[in-house]
This record gives structure tokens, C-alpha cells and sequence, in this order.
């Protein structure tokens, strides 16, 4: 069973924003509002441009994000801590 | 006797969000704005574009989806807790 | 004597919303912003877009609607309540 | 001695809002912001459109107007009460 | 030495507001917001619209016009008190 | 060592606004958002247009400029007061 | 390991902003929201028109920069403090 997000909205699983990373990203724990990781599992259509067509997205299912704590709406869907977003409350894509 | 929403507004019946689904979504009761669940029984026929043209609505009748319990319009018809909101407020579709 | 609305403004005579209807929709006392039922009498040209052209609005007269009880103006006409207000306040044609 | 007014802007000479109209609109007292009687004595040439084109008022000199009480600006030409107001702030043409 | 005001603004030599005009203008002490007269003393090159273009000012050097008192910003030239205001805070011209 | 400005922002060098200029504009001190004077000694690439093109800003290097106290970023470079603002706080070019 | 930032943000690593620069800019310790400088270490895609296209961002990575202490997302990455912003936080390059 999925979620299918409407427009432009991202589904996140969040990951444990505390733990040093193995590839070094330290998320403050005093910042009002320190970004979170997450993983991409489901992504909507796109923003609906003035011409009537839609702009992709701009990460995939599998991306791995940053993003603002407080922005979106949690979930808990088969046992998981879910995150559902709009794609310009994700800062960036982590790689490598 | 029926709804026929304007522009970009959806009828949904909402469904009880307190119990655990079969699909295993839980919609925790503690959160601030949590979202819940309904099927969708009437669709506008989409918000109206600079051009003059509408855009038609991502869900269709028959489609089942998680949106906001505060935004929209609350109504009963024949007996039923129905909400008019409007396509943004929608944040996805539940699917399998 | 008549009121031609400007804009994409629409003449309603409101309907007593305390009453369950024959079509059986009944509109909850304790809602905070409980929407009404009334009767289009007057439909504006439309909004105006930027290409100078005007959207027709999409309700016409004779239409039986629900719209929010705060918007828009009251005023009373030949002893009738009526209430002035755009077409963005109405949520939903009522059929059959 | 006249006023031309700029833009969507239009001169109004206020008419007593308190009396019953031979018409029959009988403007409440009570109301927070009871709308207006009015007669259009000048028209602006219209809101600029991003085309750089003007698009026309819908009213013309002579035409009969109900407005809201506390938009637009007060004036007295030549011991008459007049309002200067937007188009926007118009709400509906009285004929007949 | 002159001033040359940017994009749709406007520079205005304040005239007395006080005063009844011959043309029999009286602007009311008593409002919040009272309108003042000015003569118009130099124009920008109008307001930039998306297509890159310029639209040029309604008003022209010469012109009397009526402008909101707490509009634009005071400044003294020359020992005379002038205002640079946006072309959107001029309500009408004065004619005849 | 130089500033570049992003946008339509400017590089502009405050002159002291209390001093009666020699070509006679006296700023008010009393006022409470008073105009200064300024030197532009830097100019950005100028707004992005939906086009995707930018408008050229509207002063150039060289230039003297009105512009409002309490606007744009104050820096001191190499023992000089300097501001960063956008086109858009300029009021008027002084010239003569 | 790197962050790929979206849409028209731009991945800055801090500079300290207390001490006097070798070319001269000090950035005076009183100020409210005081500028800091920074070296652009990533830089998004751009913002998306209405076109559907993006305009590019207007520095790239090397560039030495001014931008808001208050804007933006503080971030460790590797034992170093860095920042995420959007283009239009970006004051100015700082160049020579």
C-alpha cells in the first residue's frame, strides 16, 4: 500500500537526525529549526505552471534529502515515521 | 441529489481517521493539524489559468485521500459528514 | 428594478439554511463559518484577465448554491434578503 | 471644474443611503459596512494590464452605483460630497 | 537643479490644502487621510511590466492633481516642500 | 578591491545628508524615514524578467542619487560608508 | 561526500566576519542583521519561470560573497559550518 502525493509534494521517510553521519553532516541540536535527512519513497506530478503543464520534480524515489523540521505533515504508515512535503522545503540532495 | 463544486473544490466523505486502516496507515491523534482520510464524490472542474483555461483536478471520483482536518467547508447531506476543500489541500492518494 | 453585479460578482437571495431540505442536506447550527444555501438572481461578466478578456462565471441565474455565510455584502431589495459576493465564495452548485 | 481621475478610479456623488428607494433597496443601518447609493460623475481610463493596455471601466458618467461605505477617499467639490474610489470597490449597477 | 524620479514615480510641489480654491476643491480638515493638491514638477519613465517595456505616467509636468497626504516622501528643494510619491497615490488631475 | 551586486541591487557611497547641498536641497531632519544622498559606485546585472531576461537598472556609475535611510545593508569598505540596496529604494537621480 | 542544493539555493561556507579583510571591507560588529562573508561551495539549478525553464544563479562555485547573517540554513558538514541559502540572500561577489 503507497501514497501517491498531489503537485508538487515529496513523501519522506525521516532518518535519525541526531547520529553523526558516516559521511560527516552534523545536524545541530540547539538550531530553532535544524534540518532533518530523509529518504525519498513517493513523488507527485509537479508544480502546475501558468501553461497548464507541470514541472517535474526535482528529486527521485531513493534520494536522500535535507530538510526543515517544522514544514510538511507527519504520518506513521505501517509502522514508519512518514513525512509528506512540498519539493521547495527540501534544501538539498545528499550524494556521495 | 448531488454537489457540483466550483473551480478547483473537491466533496469528500471523510472516513473515521482514528482507527488503524487494513493498509496499516495510523494518523496519530496527538498531532496539531492531522490529516485524515475520505473518498472522493464530487470534483470541480479545476481552477481557472491566466489563459482562461482550467486545469482538471488530480483526483477523480471513487479515489480515496489523506488531506487536512481544518481546511474546507464542513457539511451534512442525507446523514453523511461530507467536507468541501478546495485541490491544494489534498496531500495525497492512498493507493492499494 | 434590478442589481447588475460587477466583476465576477453574484446576486444571491439567501434560503433559510436551518431547515433539513427535501434534497436532505442540513447545514450544522454550531459550525463556526456555516455555509448557506440561496438562489443566483445576478451574475457579474466575469472576472478579468490579463489578456483583457473575461472568464464567464459558473453559475447562472436560477442556480440554487452554497456559499460562506461571512462573505460578501447583505442588503435588502423590495423586502428580500439579498447578499452581494464573488463567485470564489461560492462552494458548490446544488442538483436534482 | 472637474476631476479626472487616474487609472480604475472613479468620482461618485454620494446619495442618501438612509432613505427607502423608490426602487425598493432598503440599505440595513445596521450593518458593519452597509454599502452605498451613488451616482458615477467621472471614469478613469482603466486598470494598466501587463500587455500595457488599458482595460475599460465597467461604468459609465450617469450610471447609478451601490459601493462600500469606507473605501476610497472623501472629498467636497463645490459643496457636493463626492468619494473617489476604485472600481474594485464598486459592487453592483442599480437599473430599472 | 532638478530631481529625476525612477520607475512610475512622481516629484509634487505641495499647494495649500487648507484653502477653498477658486475652482471650489474644499478638502475636509477633519478627515483621517484628506487629500492634497500638488503640481506636478517631473515624471520617471514609468512602471517596468514583464515584457520589459515601460508604461508611461498618466500625469505630465504641469499637471494639478489631488494625493494622499501620507503618501510618498517629503523633501525641501530650494526652499520650496516638494513630495516624490509612486504614480498609484495620485487619485485624479484637477481640470478647468 | 570591488563589490559586484546580485540582481538589481546598487552599490551606492552615503554623502552627509545634513549639510544644505550647494545645488539647494536641505533634508529635513525631523523626518522620520528622511531621504539621504548617495554616490552609486556600483550596479548589478539588473531583475530577472519571467522572460528569463533582466531590465537594466535605471542608474549608473557615477550617478547621484535620493534614496530612504532606513533601507538596503550598510558596510564599511577601506575606511568608507557604503550601502547595498535595490534599485527599487532609489527615489530620484539628482542632476544640474 | 557533497550537497547538491535545489531550486536557486546555494551552498556557502562562512568566512569569519569580525576581522578586517586584507582588501579593506569591515563588517561593522553593531549592525541589526550585520552581512557575513562566505565562499560558494555548491549552487542549485535555478529558479523556475513561469516558462517551465530555470534562469541560472548568478555565481558559482569559488565565488567569494556578502550575504545576511539571518538568512537561511546553518549546517555542519566535515567539522565545517556552513550555510544554505537562496540566490536572492546573496548581496553581493565579492571581487579583486
Amino acid at each position: 500500500m503507497t501514497l501517491n502525493p498531489l503537485d508538487d509534494r515529496v513523501v519522506i521517510q525521516a532518518l535519525d537526525a541526531e547520529e553523526t553521519t558516516a559521511g560527516g553532516i552534523v545536524l545541530p541540536d540547539s538550531a530553532q529549526e535544524k534540518p532533518q535527512r530523509g529518504k525519498v519513497i513517493a513523488v507527485g506530478p509537479g508544480r502546475l505552471l501558468e501553461s497548464g503543464e507541470r514541472s517535474a520534480v526535482s528529486v527521485v524515489v531513493g534520494d536522500e534529502v535535507l530538510f526543515g523540521k517544522y514544514g510538511g505533515t507527519d504520518i506513521e504508515v505501517d509502522g514508519s515515521e512518514i513525512k509528506i512535503l512540498r519539493e521547495g522545503d527540501i534544501l538539498a540532495k545528499i550524494v556521495g
